[in-house]
């Protein structure tokens, strides 16, 4: 609660956040987390310790009418896993929640969510033919936990969703982002939001990530050469993490819109230093929440749509791109340290605020 | 074993096929099924009845080495689920089984794969950093299966995958085609296969089809209009399915050769008259068998391979479009009646083959 | 003009056309050609003979005012070449005129297409900061014609455009059609549209095609295997020849909905056998004239739109297909015979009328 | 020849050029360029001012036989023209040569790629049926140049090819990069390179730019807020540029790894600060010249073909990404004051080297 969050170090992030700071400041949008910490010693597989958990993003909250949110996907490296994706390519909107969970959990995180689907929207679902296919999303958490063991149940990821709630998200090591390594730092869940003017108007768009990509030499953080300066607890010799980002806004976007809004997270990552590492998911999601309607299944056959035109969609392409590369320094920020299980015996830092805060001034990039 | 396919009624297919006409004739790659056929009466959702099942397909066998297999995916409609695809857009591979199962049921299978390859391939995966990325794939039963009520469980995708063999496989409602409907006939699980020489060589091509797609009135079967000559037994007032295809082959095909070796699918399935209807998950995969190699993490800096100009791969795309063709109908040939649940109290009944044989008749399409 | 078209021949084609029976009936769209037919003799390169022009579409005829329409794309096979796609991908719309043309003409006519655009529409283009970004596409003619003398000139794609009218267009060896080989029987332009009912409107969707692709033993008309049949006169040894699809249509579709149109034509031209081959840029555009707008440039910051609902666009998709499918065998049937230059010394040869009926009786597929 | 260059001014980029730090280091590949500058005063449509030209990237120099070279491409924001990536999306590698000029002259310099194609390789296009599909890209510079009077004539793209040489390549003003703007300062041509050391072997990577992108209150140069501490000479309200990025390198390549490399552009343009705007054609290219082979149609049916793994290549995408980056600022230090059109009587001021190395200093991002 009280936890600093990247820009109370002063870091000098541009752009003015919503209230929050958060994907939540879009109005509707719900994040809840199912966080497992569980047992210490050496790696036992199928026994622990855990390390993991689920995040649930619901951006139509508790809704039991299931109403889709429009929707734009983009893979910058495609090795990882988002479900859900042909229909969001192919016709621009999803129904229910979208999951973040570990790469070994996905398949019960998937199983979980289509139950909660099923009993969340019974009334719709048992009374004429449809089909849930809800957004999973994966980062590999083998590090810290013991992945293999495949811990995460269903009730987990039930939990997950079935809590979430309004307001600021906690960040770092809590839900899917629990055993996470970033730029060889601890890493984990961080969100962040922009306010946006466009055609008279004022929108959010919000981002939350789990971050568990980049190795140390890679990390720039607002231009500052960070991991050339902070040399310490190195951990890997390699990349072998993720990053899955969700965007939302309730700006009126088309479809084709999401996907560019989700294309420009790849900059917002990249400015951290990350160039895509082969073995990195960096999957990205962008929803939209204006223009509710009801399912197509039960919709006119003529629908009327508002969407904003792209001439006027600069300044909200620049805050997607803003709101990832601070979502992703919060994640660093309020990540607290983990001692490794592979390779065992060493910590995983989380980022000394003092120092980094030192490095940055350095550069003159902290107010 | 001896049921009749439908080469066997007499109907015209081009090509040549292989032993099995199947997609077992691409060497080592086996096919497994569970078939859940439990209870009757009128729908109760969670209780039943049950009528589907899990499909596996094991492009390796039962190989416990994790060997990728080179692929290609497209979606005509991606109106469904397939799994693993990021990465085989991006990479062009994929390691372990695809099992094609239920909409429903996606979650639970990915979960039973994942536990599958983390087992099987126990090993590797516990030697080192690798994580499990299973092709999963669906289409909707819920007009014949208590859809809603997930009744596929672990062990029923572990016993697929496990009882994978070579051979004939089984056609009909088998596996995950149990309760397909197609064309509002009976559909179900389908295969066939084509030989083809190419650069003085000879290869395989094979199709597996979960066919739940279709109207009666889009239905042509070599051209003849079957659909507009059999009008009895209509079930749906609209299309409620898909259709999951998978090819494979041994010709030594670039990722880039086999994702148009997915696309020619849609020309497969295009022949008996769907237009790749908007209600339709139209998903398709095409894996080769050549150029084994371990896990890229276990190989060298730079690879070799070997791969078929494109220059010579019309015959090998007129294969897979027939092979899918006919895997098509020989689904729906295979395939046995069945009571509907939704709407209630209805057959769905398999095509008769003497009627159909009749039809062809009458436009000369049969031997 | 009296000219027997192939429904006029008695083929079974399915579903009802517009007036035309071309892609003229989607209202305000007009169709304009150049033919060059100049010289006989030996191929000397630089010096003809030529056989070849220009087709230019004008979804939104001769308005002197730039209106987007709104467009979707998809190649099956991108053995060719077809501008302007990078934007109606991301955007969904393009301006101006469509054109086709020979494969090394593709240059001059996009020079000449924005040299029209920059005049025709100069009032906007000289008060503001606008760019031109025409779609030209091609297929090669280099069997029939002196392609690499690149004797089409910007006169001739200028006369194209300015002469485009309404009413039935030309088809055979007419335009950027005049030197195309279709299934080793002389290709060309063909075109063809069907009537809709959706959501108790009536609409149209045609299509124009110029059909350069296939090789003889893969063609089937209406499921009856004619290239098994008709085996004289066959002029090459490989295809190399292409097919652009045009699809047109006043149904208001949304961005992603044409592109699922411009799918179809994949399963339109694969109904009479090709499945798409290596050689043959299989590439299609399809567009929509409602929703009619300014340029973006010019428009509010908040837009309206209208759209069908993908739940009720099958029959318009099956109208699609069917509309490529009678298209191309129309391109069949028009056509004329024309001496080869490459291979020298052959004839290619039009379809006999009246041998392809009595094969169409054959497989009882002919009225 | 002794302009300096971003590194010269003490810039602190990273990673280890190449000999020339130019595109041309990549062994094989030329550059040229024909430059037009001619007339001043207002703007008369058709009478000029002219200030624009044109680029030829030749990655097999000036070797008459048509070798292909193996790529793939990206677009971040498709508001612009690149031809002939129909087919390397679909076949990987494209024969020819790379131009780049102004966006109303695509037409004709693709008329005259084409024709340098016939005539350069006339022994193998005479010989058989070989289609030209040149890859022609573009940026729109109507701000400083007549660009609708379309002043690039066929024999100045003819230039920019036959005169295409090996060494360092002009930057600036120069070539299709004449009349570009860029973050509102004076943009143009430039390039980079890098060197990087990968499975015991060293690869060039190499960036080429046309920028043309950008508005002033983005840029961030390493990190530091440029834009924000340079404020004079404003000359646009809004975006209304692009960027062509070309990315070569001789390590060898898959195509599905070179369109990885391609989509490293992204964050290589969106560290200057760039979110993708939507006038923005942001439209990348890469290519190797390793695996050299003849065209396809001349190959034998099977190929070999050698590649670097995947799980080595982050270097080479950071090398991308830092290439991309430091070439825009080359092309921003080389380019010179130009007056502009449109609007009419202001200045395009190049970059102030000396304000620049303040505003880094500041920031302590120059050595």
């Amino acid at each position: 609660m009280s936890k600093a969050r990247a820009r109370d170090l002063g870091l000098d992030f541009p752009g003015e956040p919503g209230p929050h700071n958060a994907i939540t400041d879009v109005p509707g949008v719900l994040v809840g987390y199912t966080t497992l910490i569980e047992g210490d010693g050496p790696l036992v597989v199928g026994q622990g310790p855990v390390r993991t958990g689920v995040t649930a993003i619901l951006p139509r909250g508790h809704d039991t009418t299931p109403r889709p949110v429009w929707a734009g996907q983009f893979s910058l490296n495609g090795n990882g896993e988002m479900t859900g994706t042909h229909w969001i390519h192919d016709a621009g909107y999803f129904v229910g929640p979208v999951c973040i969970t570990n790469t070994h959990a996905v398949g019960m995180v998937h199983h979980a969510a289509t139950r909660w689907m099923l009993g969340h929207y019974a009334e719709s679902f048992n009374a004429r033919h449809l089909w849930a296919m809800p957004v999973v999303a994966e980062t590999y958490d083998g590090t810290l936990n013991d992945i293999n063991g495949q811990h995460v149940r269903e009730e987990h990821a039930l939990a997950a969703i079935r809590h979430a709630a309004a307001g600021f998200p906690a960040e770092g090591n809590v839900g899917g982002g629990t055993g996470m390594v970033c730029y060889e730092f601890k890493g984990g869940t961080g969100s962040a939001s922009r306010r946006v003017a466009l055609g008279g108007e004022s929108y959010s768009v919000g981002a939350l990530v789990q971050a568990n990509h980049g190795t140390r030499d890679w990390l720039t953080i607002l231009g500052a050469p960070v991991g050339r300066e902070l040399r310490e607890d190195l951990i890997a010799e390699r990349e072998c993490g993720s990053i899955i980002v969700v965007l939302g806004t309730d700006a009126p976007l088309a479809p084709l819109s999401l996907r560019h809004l989700a294309k420009r997270a790849a900059i917002g990552i990249g400015r951290h230093g990350t160039p895509g590492g082969n073995n990195s998911g960096d999957i990205f999601l962008a929803f939209s929440v204006a223009n509710p309607m009801d399912l197509p299944q039960l919709s006119a056959a003529k629908l009327a749509f508002e969407h904003l035109n792209g001439e006027v969609l600069d300044p909200l392409y620049l805050a997607a791109v803003e709101a990832v590369e601070e979502a992703v320094v919060n994640a660093l920020v309020a990540a607290e340290d983990m001692p490794t299980l592979r390779p065992a015996g060493k910590v995983c830092r989380a980022i000394d605020h003092d120092r980094l805060v030192a490095v940055m001034r350095r550069y003159n990039r902290c107010r």
